[in-house]
């Protein structure tokens, strides 16, 4: 079995949040961060910021219990969805053909061995950007938005497993990710990888589960235009009751400058900026962090807030 | 005839605008700057930046065509204003008490040598943010707003008029504030000044009305929290249709970071931002720019734009 | 005995600082902070900020553990200081008049009831940039450091003392700061007062030493252009081995974005960024935090670091 | 003949340049940029950017006149490098094998149409930092300088060319990158194209040479981490007599947040800043600039300068 080369997969699509309090988390999602309402149906609202080109960034569904449904990737061509159809095969997962959603063309579902569902789709829907938010730049698919923080993209998804290497090594070999970074316990088993599909240093995470769960989501995280979009965040949440988990500050791993809260159905959501940020080396060297320097904390010293390791979404 | 000491004037106050498109100004004014209405009276509308401890920043009042009403100013204490009173007197101009709006109390009311109006008041009305606008920490009046740039306050006048030296020493002598920066002719006339009540490098300034009309607006501006603010107002201003006549740039003087825009009424608007920048010397050395100095245009080698010496509100 | 009005004294001058480690530290506020050495006179180093219009904002003076010399606060006018020297006379306390240092002309000494010595001087000497310091712009006393973070200005220092509110008074009746807000324990003793001489919102804080020292240094500030210069400075830190106590983050109290770090020598110094925020209202209510509030933590959530309430300089 | 995959090129790698004053520009790049110089070889002086995986960024070369060597991609395998060769050999192009420099191993040599020299490498030498120039972070190749600007990466070049399709051409078939936006006169012809080997929105662009003359540069451009960081490059150019030609502004193509400045040497160096504005479609739709867009000038309005349009080295 080869594995699958980098660049099969070309990007993050959309993710699909569950949440008990929806127009809370509508409410969140818009005025806070600043997405965009494009439509509902089916009990779902679908968001979008506004640097996407396809029309959908975030699909957000009335459920009992806050958790994550399945995240979409879109495959670079035609021909790059059927080498992702061959490759899951070949590894002896299940995969079936689902009608698209959120704009999607026909899509593979499968399932990463965590049990999260994983979507592949090429054919998508370019955004075409109504009257009244139209961008004056035509380079840009939609004006910025005049309220919340305006967050450009969904950036990556962190989710939760009780085994991290299997589901990585599921991403990079079946999905074509590269690692970039991990760490890993004094036992030698990997704790967390983040792993990317693109030029960005990552794209997706893998966080060991605690709790023993299963197909539970750590965040999903909005990437800001800068670090200032971030600090007025935090005034923002604090003055309409958002709850900050912790932040801002900068990761030692990734580097990313970030800012943890709540979203009102209980999701973990992060906010977060890479600078200019990017990962070039075709052959870079993954970077293994250790117990030790883990407990060292975030960048400027910062600790790691307890909380950060036990919450997950659904509440295990 | 002493000169009223430095300090007599504590701060500016409010500024009223004539509008000949009323609801379109209140639309830039909420929605673009995020400045907040608390209510109308006769035709007027009343705004609010964020971080004033004071009721109104701005009264926006309809009229056939732009152009500025009042500038208040609060005096330091209730005998300040009668030292402002005495003062006022003893120059020779008019001056007679009005009833206080936008939440002052009595109010003396005279003019400019140009002829603009000058209310000084100092009783006042403590803003109380109602429920839903409140701010997290209790030394802020209100919360932060979530739509359009979110500007701190009203920072500064700047007046048109056809004798700037005459109005320049109308307030250092009779109101007591402080020259800071100022322009001079080939010709020895002062064709600019711009003076301070405050630590603020300037609170008012006076350029001179090339069409030779009287009571004229140059611009009024709004300080934003940082830079960043002036830049993402730049993207909100194209993406709304909102004309922006030069900037973003930095002055050589006063050093101020600006963005000039036309409000849907037709007068001029700042975004300013001065960085941390203060004037603290009791006794500092009025800085003179020349014909030739004027003539290098901005800070970082911007042109001067051409309107900028020709706009003014009303048209002339 | 009347209070002396506010305005008598017009600014915070410089501050003397006491280092074991006079190479480390210089190295620290030219490399790290960008100041500039000014010259070195018997065993003390001349430093400034580059905003600064007299010659010197620090003095570093070698001693065989940290700690804090003199405060020097500049009068704003002759008469002030004659002003000053009564009113400390009235109040009982002990002055004398010293050779003026740092570029001050004659200087009267005090010292505040915790034993820290304050000097009141007026007049100064205006810095003149020799060639390769200058300032491309005639209103700025000095070029912009192209080195470390830059920082504009001392920015306040915060004294530690055991009885805060005696202190607080002295600076309020005898050297006419207004207070702006204060921590009030459930016993009703202040904890700690912010006070100004300006329109910032403080230039001076006293906090409570648990100890039971006296005349010991809580940190002296230096203001930064904006957040983002702080941000670079947490990566300059990381990188050359400078002690981050804790930040960045923002205050509640007084809403002041920080980061303390520890000079080589062993004294915090915070670099501060206020934003656009000042204080105007010449009858400002004085914001008082009950103990309650305090322990919520700074204001997004970050909670106050240990150290922050024992580490002071000398060590205790 | 099939044209070679985007993917193929993995990257800008480094760029020659010509100086006739090698000190000024050494001091430019270093002190201004805040470059690091690794070394000196044969007349030519090495140096990186503080984000550079590998060695060099940038080879400074003393010459009578400015003007630019060869710019160097790297391959993202050995396959790929076969692969570009027999591509160039199938375009009809000459191409040689080289020594490698600046840290490459064996170098294919071409030239662009216009007779620009492009080396194509894979095997390189990854930076490892001497003792004081290490970063905190593992997952950084270099403490972040603390003097100048502190620019992260070379971050694109900008060809001069008389014919811009054939050299675009040359770029998306042979090379394999993917064109992102252009500008098309009204005569049909393609008066500029930006392309990219990454998910950056562009990492070459070919501009038409106005004179007829060949192989000139318009610009080469450094990516500073964020926004702020080219407001204080605008402070420190003029307080350093480094002529700024226009900006900051933001360019309306590709967005970028941009300063252009002459280095000492006479070269058109660019600072630029995305944000985090990335190019992730596998089928980005090539955008189109007509005459009349262009006409209207750079994003928020500010007019193209006449010399962006002349200014080219060496000069013609």
């Amino acid at each position: 079995m080869t594995a699958t080369p980098w660049g099969t997969i070309a990007h993050l699509g959309t993710v699909e949040l569950f949440t008990p309090e929806l127009e809370g988390s509508v409410w969140f999602f818009t005025e806070i961060l600043g997405l965009t309402e494009t439509g509902r149906r089916d009990g779902s609202v679908l968001l979008r910021a506004y640097d996407n080109y396809e029309t959908t960034s975030l699909v957000l569904t009335e459920r009992d219990r806050p958790g994550m449904g399945p995240t979409s990737l879109r495959a670079s061509s035609p021909e790059a969805l059927d080498l992702i159809e061959r490759a899951v095969g070949e590894s002896g997962r299940e995969a079936s053909w689902i009608e698209g959603y959120a704009g999607h063309g026909r899509t593979l579902r499968t399932t990463d061995p965590d049990g999260h569902e994983i979507d592949v789709y090429h054919d998508t829907t370019w955004y075409d950007a109504p009257e009244g938010l139209r961008a004056a730049l035509k380079n840009q698919p939609q004006a910025k938005p005049n309220r919340g923080v305006g967050v450009r993209r969904l950036d990556h998804v962190n989710y939760l497993a009780q085994d991290v290497l299997a589901n990585a090594e599921f991403h990079q070999q079946v999905l074509g990710a590269r690692a970039t970074e991990q760490i890993q316990l004094d036992t030698g088993a990997i704790a967390a990888r983040w792993m990317t599909y693109t030029h960005k240093s990552y794209d997706v995470v893998y966080t060991e589960d605690w709790t023993g769960s299963r197909g539970r989501l750590h965040h999903i995280a909005f990437a800001t235009d800068g670090r200032e979009d971030i600090l007025r965040a935090c005034d923002l949440c604090i003055d309409n009751g958002v709850f900050i988990e912790t932040g801002p500050h900068k990761h030692a791993i990734q580097q990313t400058f970030f800012l943890y809260v709540y979203e009102p159905g209980g999701n973990r959501i992060e906010l977060c900026n890479p600078l200019t940020r990017l990962v070039f080396a075709p052959d870079w060297r993954l970077v293994t962090w250790t117990e030790a320097e883990r407990k060292k904390g975030q960048a400027w010293g910062l600790q790691t807030i307890e909380s950060f390791h036990t919450h997950g979404t659904p509440l295990a």
